[in-house]
């Protein structure tokens, strides 16, 4: 059991997983991860536009509504545990409880790595302080003395997924993972995101170009492997590695 | 021989390997790396003031001690083949010819990685100009239309040795590599230099504290790995993988 | 009515508006723009040192007194809208009401485009906190969930006016408006600044100043346009055009 | 005939104009620019990799299939003056003579505005090469002692087009141009690109993507226009403008 | 007495400034300084592993113990006025009254400059908010309006101290200060820390080296001075001088 | 004479000087230092544009009508010793003999501090490259090997001088420098400069807002000093100091 490999994603809302890091965490529950989902909120106010288009739309039902569309999307993913804070959004706000309730998850989970949004967005500021969040709560994970007597929390990688225009928040990919393998469950995930059909093909017109860059930074026309789909991450930790 | 693993060094002056990446050639030597060392120039004017305050100091007299120096070292890492461009430092400069004899010996090791110098230093743009000629013949070396018929190369990382004052330099290590099982080859090399005994010390110190980042890095106060001595690098490409 | 322009700046304190950004109200208020300025504090407590050294200064006094001359300003710039949210300066703190008070402006002024301050500001972190909440505020503002049946906002520009020390706060202008034909308003709005005599000079000097660059960067020696005042702007996000 | 507008591209080799601003020249050309179009080199060393697997290949053949691509390409485009410097590739370097050959078309064309590569280029050092002296020879261009009698150029904006890995590049666009109108004659210019038939669909993704990030800055779900196809530019001058 | 010479440190644990800026503290006290060390928290909770595994620990003992060795760690460097603001940590936060608590302090200091953490940290939130809140209260300090006839602060420079991973926290030094004089205070108060044993030869490592990058920067192989022991500093504001 | 203190200016065109550190020059002059003043170019093709207007102008006479203003100027600032060395504008470009010739200079000035231009500027790619190779003249000049026997150089400060356009050079100043007993010099000065007399006030205005900044810096509101005229410079190297 202390050999299970685990990771833990931190969604600002209930489908920035999907189409950021689908790939990677259907990819990792097929390696053995256990992978777990956390929406810090259902993206209920702000990501929702076509549910509150409808008739009769209402906060409870459009949470409800955004709620069924992630966890049908988990399991497109292959992964079983997804949880919701409810934390609302627009903005997305934790008070010390409920950072102190995903430390927890953290603890328990133990992950081998963590997955969240870029570090700036000027579009979006749930998705940055979101970061903000997860970086804070893996410091207090790792304090002896908060709540003594638990399993305290290692150094566990922080990868910051693709936000929506890059350049625009900073960000910059340092690894590129292959999501060939899995990408009909990612693309099945993406499915589930009836409210969005008009990222459908972003998000896999993505993939298929980040495979292109898998390809040159894997050995460009003198022998790069065939990579069709993938996925990049900037990473927050340098690595600890035995050979280069 | 396929499978041969193979790495490429690139050093500015005759000293800079062993200082900057003298663990991890030995280590990779000790994994059967081939490791080759090209010296583009044996520091002769500007980092051998030790020997210019001796009485009859010449150009060539110089440079001989240094190569000397250099071979001890690299055979002190276990490393069989280094190479010395003598194209001359304080400014090194190479012209097309010389850039050329590089891009022969990049393609002849075709190196799993590569490693060189920070891309800023402005205490000493020869260490800059390494790296964009590094950069350069990289490039070179990838085109079919150079001398066409030979193997070109693949995407190899390159990897920026740390350089003596970090921050100056803008550079960021984003791995850290665990060198304790050859610190004594390293050190042994270290002393190959005996016009910088001053700086025997102070790589040592670096090495110590490079190890207290490792274990940070890699579990911190909840497991990190015991390393007692390490060597940090920034890449300058992103990575491909098959698990984050 | 559909077509009527409109712009929205958010002030720190009282006087900002009319030191970084009052001539481009002035002109867009003579090119027919409905220009609403809001003021999220007074500055009554870190910008009024004179009001302070008088003797039997109160708070009261000095946030109405700072009322006036914000008043007199706007009017002299010909903008007819300029709102105070009392929040408090030094330091200036918006919490959920107020944020949303706001947010309810931006929504019934719908802007084609919004002004603030630098992101960054070690000198004064009201600055910087401003610009903050104006990009929440901006995205609270489109979310279809916030007080669903309002129309939501567009995507209005972000424009951050010019700080005092532009270097130290990171600022750089990717536009530069000539306002000659306002000048005149905005030299008699900064007089209306009574307490800050020392800044008019300053001011005067930077417009001038600004309208060289605004020639070099209109075609230099070979025919700039021969502006004799200009403000510079740093844009948040991307233009949309059908030229270049 | 002072009020022709022109443009010009310069590009590092033959293919790189079509890929990077295709639409921004069709789209121009169509609104009456003269567009001139500047290859620095064929790429016929390092970017025709196709061409060099073929039997019998030789570098003055290679530079010729080049050619005619790029000449199909640009009438593709509907761009009717394209010219070749033939300055050699990995690595392109201009002398003297051939920086003031460029000067001399610069001064010919009095640009616009000119388009060239991002400023850094990890992967390929021709590329920000050719931006330096695409910013060097534009300030000769000014220079009254240059030629002197000849008509000095003014200011105008230098765009650099998208690279091909933005976020390795430190590109970042500032302006994203509808091509809409124009897609069918870039994708027909695409199309003329034999030898690089792994790309077409890789930038006919990008161009789609790009479309939406056009939306999205042009008003996001509350109404941004309907691009379908579009380039992002990054600009190094700040503009001059009379209204935001 | 206007003529007393005064600094103010503001460490976010108890321990942070022993490591930091411990030798300018004891040089600053041997030069006639009166210097004011203000820890914000014990670092109970995250920074006491040691104490924490040790049974029957409790918070208040932990805290008791921290301030014990911060205190005699104070005294080894010859400060005699250290202050503890109990506000706790991982994560450590002020309220409006603990900021304000602050503020007075600095008031009472009128220090001729203050020390802090790094802007950033990704492995420690509570650094960088430690930062964040001395500019916020050094920014309440100057205002006229806060406690109206207290006398105002002035503008001291803030100078932030050496984080633990320099480079990984966008650290920059631009001063380095001498502290051979004060090293054997330096080393008994870091041997205070009886808690972070493995932390003392890394500091003495670290003030070893920096003495390297002293001397090289007073004047190289040419006569630098000969420091042994060094600490550096990253300014936030700019100096004014009457000589370069 | 070993205590004469020294300092050198590296002005890529023969006007560069005055602009941007004339205060600097007569202020170190009147405090005992000898200032030596390098033009590497006249500024004859791209900085003379009112001198080419002219009838018959040449070359060489414009060379000459440049000299001599830069002498007048020089004298104005109480500069004994200026030099030009002639080595061509737009572009400037040095080659190996000329770079020496520069070395031969800083050995015999043997400078406390060096002045150049910023390290980056998009409009005139000669002042960034008068500033690499001031850095580059600067490690040769220490290098032991070269012209054994002469003094070597030891570790001066290089300043950069503001640019035209800061924030578009990325230049930040971190040291600003009372010039208001010298001003009257540095007015005369500028005004020698009878072909740039749109600049004269542009650099009056300047200089009276940097005092604005030292004020500011120097003690703000509570007491700053009163300077009157000033200038800002931007340090390259970490300083090496005794008390903070």
């Amino acid at each position: 059991m202390a050999d299970q490999k685990s990771a833990l994603v931190i969604s600002a809302h209930a489908a920035d997983f999907v189409w950021r890091c689908g790939g990677a965490i259907a990819l990792h529950q097929e390696k053995g991860y256990d992978v777990t989902i956390v929406c810090l909120s259902y993206g209920e106010r702000g990501e929702s536009a076509k549910l509150w288009k409808q008739d009769g739309a209402s906060l409870e039902g459009v949470k409800a509504a955004r709620r069924k569309e992630a966890e049908a999307a988990a399991k497109a993913l292959d992964a079983h545990d997804i949880r919701f804070l409810d934390a609302g959004d627009y903005p997305l706000e934790l008070d010390r409880d409920q950072k102190f309730a995903l430390v927890d998850i953290i603890r328990a989970v133990q992950p081998d790595f963590m997955l969240s949004h870029s570090q700036y967005d000027p579009y979006n500021t749930d998705h940055s302080y979101a970061t903000s969040v997860a970086m804070e709560c893996r410091m207090i994970a790792q304090a002896w003395g908060h709540n003594p007597g638990e399993k305290v929390l290692g150094a566990p990688q922080l990868y910051l997924f693709e936000p929506h225009q890059t350049e625009q928040m900073g960000w910059k990919p340092d690894v590129f993972l292959d999501i060939t393998s899995v990408w009909d469950k990612k693309r099945a995930a993406i499915e589930c995101m009836q409210g969005q059909v008009h990222l459908w093909n972003y998000y896999t017109n993505l993939a298929e170009n980040r495979a292109n860059h898998f390809r040159r930074n894997s050995g460009g026309q003198s022998g790069g492997r065939n990579a069709e789909y993938a996925e990049g991450f900037q990473s927050i930790y340098p690595r600890t590695v035995d050979v280069l």
